[in-house]
């Protein structure tokens, strides 16, 4: 085997009386009078500093989708907590891993798509695309990313809003418009309203700014974590786990 | 068994044309002009109102803890990114189950030590408990939590300023105070001075701010989550993982 | 800091053309004519050869914690192979974290009484600590690790079998005698049977076997593991996920 | 929506004074006097009764793949277990998240291609077939799954005793014809001996007995498990986490 090169990091250096995130001094600069952990972990992730409008943007997206009530990452969550409530970060890993593809990761194959009308140097070939992309998943029966949500009608209030603050964000590389032009394409296709949800908003907006598609789960990652937390807190004060438990127990019959 | 009272939620409840976290509207209130994820996050979880001062002692904790380069977190999570690049959640979630007893627990039991502290009438009767506190430490000869780090001396820079914000928030419950009294006792019994670390810091700041104890390790998953998604990020630009596994491979030599 | 000792493995070595588990040739001498799984993970964890009584007793043990229906465990796993199908791993690791102290953990605390009762001199101890342990407990309105059980009445049928079977394999080291003297004093002082449940059973034997308290909860693990593989296969041909997480969600209302 | 059918299960149910796998009562057929937990979690799994042939090789299966030394899922076991040690299921699900594509999942991606040879014909289209499959391999130069090991020359020891085991059971569906079929037309390719690894020969004597392709998976994480825990029995007497963690800490230095 060659000799591999020694990789090196550039995210942390420690001294015995200091502590450095990437090029900043952690003390001095980053628990200053503006302290702001959106930002500092943004930047500490995305290695470069972001606009204001951009960190508004990444703070709107961690707000959205924090939280949707009892959903199966926070039914999961409360149901190893009651098992092993000693363990609170074994609870939170355990719902984290419901970020995957049939929710969240709808955001990547969402994202996926727009990159690939962004690319393209015409309305007129990025409508062609589009459709081409629709008939592909309708004949596949595949739902298309970012597009519908069984909970939400007419619209997705999240995906609304999101949008809005992207617009107000000023972004211009393209892919909130290509979000659009595709719900203007599916809509046609299908002959009625299909909603942009919050993963779509999500995944046109990170797009905007850039973040590497395989990246971008992370953000759901960390803002789902905070969510789970909560679920923690309550759990602590109003337990659900052994209601959960007894209910689905009975409710799911034996049958040979 | 007695009939159980059904359980409620009071997180999130959801119409067909909006979302509520706890009485707020998603859309209308918290995806506003002034979105602030540490704010809308920490309020979710405690369930009450932050006043801007506590506020900033929250993002300074979350951003005080998220990271210290290639910790044993971090190593996990770099190792399971490599072995299973398409679930970022799991690789996540590896590294967050190091969020226990021996580091970032012991906020936990710095928290209970302090409390214990905190419930005394008088100075005097502090002092006292403080010095039981530590010859019980000091005869299992187990580590006083919140006190002491093997890379940062004399101080650990973090702890430092961290306390100092607290001041500056004019917290008055009595935990900032009491971790100071129980670092002067140990600096008397041990005959030199031994550094309050992040993690006491951390502790007396969430006792002031009356997080329950068993919640507090909450925060630092949500802070490390944040962290260890930096290191995929680094991961995704700079792979460690095979240079780390054949590093440990042959560093560990086989011996029956 | 003192330079550390450099720490080695006895766990596996392997050349160009051959694997050694601890001193054995993988290929040669454990996958031979008579392959084994249990007795060759048995043995690699334990780092010494069972006796077929010992290796039977260990089968008895995997087999009887492997399932128990729609448990907390189970749960978790169904809800998150749902969100992630493409993640098997996670699912199953989101259900082991359940394997805490609640349910399982308790093997641990009953093999710690158990040690306790073993250590002593004579029958008359140890009936008079059991009475001691048992007072502590009632005070603290604790339940008593390895005894009781909600679903099963007058006896957990798992316990009854796997104390049979350790009677059969002639285990001598006293786990299994104080297990039971246990149960005596605790039917005298709560003037009711209570039954040993299969922890305690389970705490027991591993005990006679001298397996380390700290590990025990590893067996537990890979017998879980297992089943919530089962309950994975199930959830392919019949999926559950979406049934229980539209029944918790409109079970668990929404209350302030 | 419309009304979904309740869900069954078929795994487990329990009366006050029984428990039943499947269509089998626990304590009275499971737990008798040829107790192998091998066996009944397989049928557990598969829900069918297996041949002794069958059964050897699901035992040769769960052994040749429990356990290679320090991999990236030992070393995140073992990072996890030094940071949470009384949270033993967290190191062990924290090394069971590397049960993914790079390494295991490759079982799944080479299962697949031996399933499209074995729908073919006869021999002429599956070398066609088995060429085609290479060339699109060998143009987006992917590894072929079941293929090639970095650390095992001219062979992978595990493979050639697997596939001889299997030839030993009778199977004839033909994965391990065309396993080897297609070894044959990789050699021809590149113009030299690819051997077959251990996943491949796993793929095939799975093939062989008719389990699901994306239920493979979950007979390796059973076996990891059981790897992971004695590196964690390891760990407990004579732990490597520190050292690795300051070996990796010193070994991946700092650059912007």
């Amino acid at each position: 085997m060659p000799e591999r090169e020694t990789p090196t990091t550039a995210l942390c250096r420690h001294t015995l009386t200091s502590i450095h995130y990437r090029d900043k001094n952690l003390v001095e600069e980053l628990l200053g009078s503006d302290v702001d952990f959106a930002k500092v972990m943004s930047e500490h992730i995305l290695a470069r500093e972001l606009s204001s409008a951009e960190l508004r943007i990444v703070n709107a997206i961690l707000i959205a989708i924090m939280e949707h009530g009892l959903t199966p990452s926070a039914i999961a969550t409360r149901e190893i907590y009651m098992s092993a409530p000693e363990n609170l970060q074994g609870a939170v890993a355990a719902g984290l891993m419901g970020v995957g593809s049939q929710f969240v990761g709808t955001i990547e194959n969402n994202a996926v798509l727009l990159a690939q009308l962004v690319a393209l140097p015409d309305e007129e070939t990025r409508r062609e695309k589009a459709r081409e992309i629709i008939a592909v998943h309708k004949t596949r029966k595949i739902l298309l990313p970012g597009f519908g949500h069984h909970l939400h009608k007419p619209e997705d209030p999240r995906a609304q809003r999101l949008i809005e603050m992207g617009r107000e964000a000023g972004f211009e590389r393209g892919f909130l418009d290509n979000l659009e032009l595709l719900g203007e394409e599916i809509d046609a296709v299908f002959a009625k309203h299909v909603p942009i949800n919050a993963t779509g908003a999500t995944a046109a907006l990170m797009g905007e700014m850039n973040v590497p598609v395989k990246l971008m789960r992370g953000f759901a990652v960390i803002s789902r974590a905070a969510g789970l937390v909560a679920h923690i807190a309550e759990e602590q004060q109003r337990p659900t786990g052994r209601f959960i438990w007894d209910l689905v127990d009975k409710s799911v019959p034996y049958k040979e």
